[in-house]
């Protein structure tokens, strides 16, 4: 038995619905790209909402530095689950998300993601702005110390 | 004059001093990695004091999945600048880091990470956790909508 095999428990229905409490009450996340002039990673704080099928996407401007470097490499990762300011941040549950980011429909997702950002409205409609949805390939869940999980796209109910 | 000239504003001392404030106050960050498997981003928690020279560090397991990749590839970037939960997160200024990661002394951190992270007492002795120091490179804070900033290790007071 691996390290890594022994370090995750198994996938479970607790581990399931914490995850999918934590990707869908997220409205914002870090997400972390590859640098294109460097290679290194870069992490950013992005908005997040989910789409009608419970991926994340995020309204993201061009001037920013994290969308050009997906517009070089669309490979990401988006961290969600936040402590708030009290306690030991690291015994406060936060899921890891595995991405692709690819740009989609600004129209089509305008209303959905109104409702989850309500103040967006002010600026959802500015040229430079465009919706990303970030594809989730994988994902693991931190649920606190010894808590940990991989799970599936199907785990978090993705289709 | 490029976008990215155009994009960001000259650092003055307002934006020194609030990169400095948002590093110096963060007790945790989400750490961006190169995951080994991959070689795509994966962002985490982590838990952030400052040493004496002003460097960001974190006490990581050897179990963590970043602690294995940047045992892999040290080359690494930390956001920090928690919003809390109210308002819109992407007014909420944030500092993104970008560093390499190593290991330092444990015993010698031990009392200025205590003094910033009390709680951590508990697994701070712990033989497969490790002080790993993120020696910063440079910056790049945002301090809301169109206050975009690059910042060098001496902006932020870092020798």
């Amino acid at each position: 038995m691996s390290t890594q095999q022994r370090l995750f428990r198994e996938t479970d229905e607790e581990a399931r619905g914490l995850a999918l409490h934590l990707l869908r009450n997220a409205r914002f996340g870090a997400l972390g790209v590859i640098c294109p002039d460097t290679g290194a990673p870069m992490v950013s704080r992005v908005s997040v909402a989910t789409d009608a099928a419970g991926h994340p996407v995020s309204l993201m401007s061009d001037l920013s530095l994290h969308t050009q470097a997906i517009a070089r490499n669309p490979a990401c990762s988006l961290l969600v689950g936040e402590p708030g300011l009290r306690g030991d941040p690291l015994i406060h549950p936060r899921l890891t998300l595995h991405c692709t980011a690819e740009a989609t429909s600004k129209k089509a997702l305008k209303p959905l993601y109104l409702s989850q950002h309500p103040k967006a409205a002010l600026y959802f409609d500015f040229s430079d702005f465009r919706v990303y949805r970030l594809t989730v390939s994988g994902a693991h869940l931190n649920g606190g110390f010894g808590k940990a999980f991989h799970l599936t796209p199907d785990d978090l109910g993705l289709i």
